[in-house]
Parts: structure tokens; C-alpha cells; sequence
């Protein structure tokens, strides 16, 4: 049984409308993410016409995540305040139906990050954006597209997974998008951005693996267009988020290689 | 009853002023700021030729901050850790008179933060640096500009005002600063740095209305000259840290747009 | 009594060697590091090759490290959190032979960082690398070579002093590194990636002194390629990361100022 493909240009259609109204509503991403990343996904996110907004405060979260019509919970910084933080976060999501992504950065390298995601995976992420090792540590199985279909349908998340070409499913349809560039890998908070551009793609775009494809795919032209004016990853990182801001749906649907 | 505007050279040439001083004196500026601004931050000190610290620690806040000659106290990491280093820290700054910047970042969207904020403005800020969506959380007025005025008068703190121009008063006079560019609301920490550059301002500079003027025109006129530059908000944030470091009184003079 | 000078093609021949080896083997390097610095440490450190993690969770410290080849403490941030993670780091690392740096930020601006610094140099760092004030601090005794070399005589640690040019010595051997440039003192962090990068070589290099001036060599040579393409800090510190990841041993060699 084979999984039906989207058609390419559904795909990228669903990304150019996406982007478009990124830009016309501006939708508030509340971020719970590692220190790492905050300052580049705050920039991403801008670059891209949304609000982020970065609290962890317990005073305070609930009210900016009901506010905000997306939420991310990224794993990479794995401290009392976020877990605390990501408590309060998904229950007021899940009480406002404000659809989260869920990153389980490095779950490979710890026992405990990886408990704590798997029980979050219970608690209904839109989407779960990982790369495979992450995914193995999560879901205790190599990253086969099988399996990942298979986790997709169990845990009724859209899988997001990274790599040298991107796959997401819902468990039914699957989509590969080969956009991207090798110095995504060399560039630190890449794929945190990458999932926070997936949660913007969520508060716009209320199916999943529309929001989803279309995140990975934003992302992944801009990394293409950004690398053919960088000198290394330094400028690499600078032109991102200037590809992100100048993208338009023509570039997005001539570059997009989905399949 | 109009408030008497400073002469547009007046303000342009204590701007210069400031620029010069900061350059030749290195002041140390204390930041209690945000975890999406403090590196930006850092930067934009350190481009002017300051001496910026950070930390937060109760064990040895009180000992930079009386060792600074001005101190930042921006809200946009509202955390028990920061909330008593600025206990620390605004007491130290009293003590030893070191003048000092309060930026409560994001008061509209956070009950708790504006109440702390409000405590905070009664503590003798020299200058209050927001934008008018905060001002009119921290007030409960509306950012008129007879508002802020009162709302200066009755503080006995400067208001600098961002916006599409800037405004700044002390209750009596009143500067209106038209320099900036639409990318600074397009990378985050802008406002974080402005408020940044009024403390070392005030470092240098012990009337703070001067202070508040020259640096809102400082980071105004950088934009404009980082936008000349930039591509997107990627590049011009890099741009305005170049900007900073390279800005000459000349310039500053040339591009002022003061009322 | 003269220590003697290793020749500038030894200290030269090590750092390619180095820069080699840490793009074959990619490294694990776990830093602990200060909330300013993380991003551009992630950074510098993967436009090398290496793989930085900087968790500071007490529950998974101790495993990142134990599955690191090299360990960075730096001190810039002296919080509770970052002083558990120090004391479980520093103990899985000498249980498992980790090679680790010491960069005591600052110690010259508070006691309390001072002697928490001087309880971790005793517990064996291979390196420590600082500035002429934090080298007072930390050694109570000006920053003579005599002093230099005598504190890592009886400290056991290489010391990498940086200034104007930077002096490492394990005691016995002394190796002057005249490279880098004026804009490094004007982006903060510099410092803390000159010892993220010392760590890095450590993963590479069992020997310290080699590694040291491997670290200084890298970083300085890096800085005045940047240097000739920024236009201030700003593009500087984007630069210097292209500069790292293009960085070639041929280049390293010819522009090596060492004695």
C-alpha cells in the first residue's frame, strides 16, 4: 500500500498561500525555545511578517499563548523554567484549539529529553519536526519512511523529518521536498527555525501537513537562495532571514522540488 | 500651554556630543536585559566604544552596577532571576546615583510584567523608553502627546517614545526625532537596543533629556544608514552595528530630522 | 633561565593539523557557556566541523560530556544553574579523561567569580585561557611571562593569555601569537570563542600546549581575514565565521606570526 503524493504544485500552492497571508495577518508565535535559538527564531519569524513572543514566565505564558495563534515547544534548552513553561503552554493550547509544534532537539542524546517528548507527543502536536536520529530516540524505530508513516498514524501528529531531502506525512499522504542547502547543517538553530516557521505556517493554515510542507518548503528555497550569495556559514545565516523577508510565491512555486 | 521644542541643532549638537564622549570615555553600562537581546545588545555597546556587563547574579549585580556609569533594566525576560537582580540593581544604581534606563518590554501583553513595571517607574528611572502600545499599558492613558507629557511630569521621568517618529519629553520640553527605518520593526531587539544606547548616554550625558535625544537620534540616523545598505532585516542588523561603529558627528548632524 | 621557544613552524604545523582533524573527525565539544555567547559559540564551533551542545540540565549533563571529546567552562554567566552543570561537567570529565578549558570571564570584576574560579583551576583544566585582567585576578600577580609561566607551572594547566599578542605557555614552553585584530575587542564573545575553539583542538590534540596555541592560531588568523572584508564589528563577526569555515592550512601557515 502506497501512500498517495500530493500533487507538486498542491504543495507548493498551499506554501505561496501560506506566506502570503504570514505576511497579511502577522499572526503572534508564542516560542518556548532553547538559548541558543531564541534570538534567530525571533528574527525568522519577523523576517517573516509574525509576532514572536519568547516568555517562559509561569506569571505570564498562559496569557501570551492564548493570545497567539501558534505555539512552538522546542526541546534544545531542557531546564525546570521551559518544562514548567511547556506545561502551562500546551494546556492553554489545548484549551484554545491553537495548534503547536513540537522539536525534540537532541532526544538522541538524552534519556530524560526523550521521555519528556514522547509524553508530550501524547498531548496532540500538529506537527513534530525532527531529523532522524531524533526521530529513532522518539519513536524507538529507525527512520524509515514506513515507520515514520506508521508513527504519524499512532500519534496522529503530521511528522515533519528532516534530512538531506524532508518527508512529511500524515501517515497518509507523504510528500518529499529536496529543496535546502548543505549549510543548513552548518548553522546553529537551522531546523529550530525551521520548526518555528512551521508553527507560523500552523497559525495560518489550519491543516497540518499543508502547514507543514509548507514551513519545510519556505524554508528550504530560502536556504537555496541564501547560499548562492553567501561566502560560508556566517553570511549563510544573515541571507536566510533576507531570503525569508524578499521571497515571493513565484520563487517559492519555480523552486520548490516536491515530489 | 505648548511645550517649548528644543532648537533642532540643540538636540543634534548634545547628540554629537554623547557619540564623541561615549568613544572617548569607553563608559561601563550594566544591562539587565532580555535572552533574545542581551548578544545584540552587547554588540551595539561595544560598537560605540562601551564597556557592557550582563550578568545577573545576586552575588555580584551589586558590585557591577556601582562599578557602571549607567545601568538598562529592560523587562522582555520577565523571570524571578531578573526580577531580583533588578531589585539589586536599582537599589545599587540609587545609592551611588548611576543613572539608569527602565525599557518595560511588552506591558501590554502582560498584566504581571505592567504592575512590576509600574513599581519599577516609581523608583526614580531616569528614562523611560517604550513604545506606545507599552505607554499605554504602563499609564492607562492613551499615547497622546499631552499624555506623555503628564505621565513625564508626574514620573519626573524622561519619556522616550518610539513610533514612526519618536517622541521625547520631560513633561516640559518636547523632541520629536523622525530619523529610523521601517526594517528596525523587522529585527527584534531593536527597541532593546535603543534603550541600550539612551543608558550610555546617560553615562555621558547627566541631563536626560539630552541623553534620551541623542540616543533615539543615534540609533534613528544608524538605521537609515544600515537600510542604505541592507538587503533585508538579516543584513541590515548587521549593518546598524557597522553603522554604529562608523557614524561621525558630521553625519549625525546632516541626517538629523529633529522638531 | 629562558623557556624555550618552540619554532614558528612547530606551532604552525600543530594548527593545521588541527583545523584538519577537526573537520575529519567532527568533534563533540559540550560548552558550558555564558547566555551572551552561546549563539556565536554554536556557530564558530560549526563552521569547523565540530558538533557543540551546551546543555546545563543537572539530569543530563553528565551524559552529554561523557559522550563529548572536549569540554569549554566559561564563566561568563555566574548563575546557580551554570555552577551545578560546572560542578557535574568538570566531574565527568576527569572521570572519563575529557580534556576541558577554563575561561574565567570577568573574575577581575567580582570576588565571588574570582574564587569560584580558583577552585576550578584546581581541578586540573588543560587550559585556561583569559585576559591580562583576569590573569590578576585569578594568579593575585601581575601579567609578567615570569608570572604567566610560573602560575602554569604550579597550576598544571596551559595558560592562553590573550592581548595585543597572546601569550601560551605550559610552564616550560612559551609560544608568542602576534596574529588577529583591533575589531575582535569590539564583538563580544571573542574571547569566548577563541576558548571554544582551544577546546575544540583539545578533542584533537592531546597536548595542551599545542592545542593552545592551535586554538589562538585559528582564531587570530581567522580574525584578519575578516578584518579585510567587514566594514565594522558588525560584518566582523559575521566574517570571521566564513573566515573559520574557509580557513586552509596553507593560508594558516603563511600568515602565522609566531615566536
Amino acid at each position: 500500500m502506497r501512500a498517495p503524493a500530493p500533487a507538486r504544485d498542491d504543495v507548493a500552492q498551499a506554501a505561496c498561500m501560506a506566506l502570503e497571508r504570514l505576511r497579511a495577518k502577522g499572526p503572534r508565535v508564542h516560542c518556548i525555545t532553547n538559548a541558543v535559538a531564541q534570538n534567530f527564531t525571533a528574527n525568522v519569524l519577523l523576517a517573516l511578517g509574525c509576532v514572536p513572543s519568547m516568555t517562559l514566565s509561569p506569571e505570564e505564558i498562559t496569557g501570551f499563548v492564548s493570545g497567539a495563534q501558534a505555539l512552538l515547544v522546542n526541546l534544545g534548552t531542557f531546564d525546570a523554567e521551559r518544562r514548567q513553561a511547556t506545561e502551562l503552554a500546551v494546556k492553554a493550547a489545548s484549551e484554545k484549539k491553537i495548534p503547536w509544534v513540537l522539536d525534540p532537539v537532541f532526544v538522541d542524546r538524552s534519556r530524560p529529553r526523550a521521555d519528556f517528548a514522547r509524553a508530550l507527543s501524547a498531548r496532540g502536536p500538529n506537527v513534530v519536526r525532527l531529523n532522524r536520529a531524533e526521530f529513532s530516540a522518539l519513536a524507538d524505530a529507525e527512520a524509515s519512511p514506513g515507520a515514520v508513516k506508521k508513527y504519524a498514524l499512532s500519534s496522529k501528529a503530521v511528522i515533519g523529518l528532516s534530512g538531506e531531502a524532508d518527508l512529511v506525512t500524515d501517515g497518509r499522504q507523504v510528500a518529499t521536498i529536496a529543496n535546502g542547502h548543505l549549510l543548513m547543517s552548518r548553522v546553529t538553530a537551522m531546523g529550530c527555525a525551521a520548526s518555528a516557521i512551521t508553527a507560523a505556517c500552523l497559525a495560518v493554515e489550519p491543516d497540518g501537513f499543508r502547514a507543514a510542507t509548507a514551513g519545510l518548503l519556505i524554508i528550504g528555497v530560502a536556504g537555496e537562495l541564501a547560499a548562492e550569495k553567501a561566502a560560508g556559514p556566517g553570511s549563510f545565516a544573515v541571507a536566510i532571514v533576507d531570503a525569508l523577508y524578499n521571497l515571493d510565491a513565484a520563487t517559492l512555486k519555480a523552486r520548490a522540488r516536491v515530489s
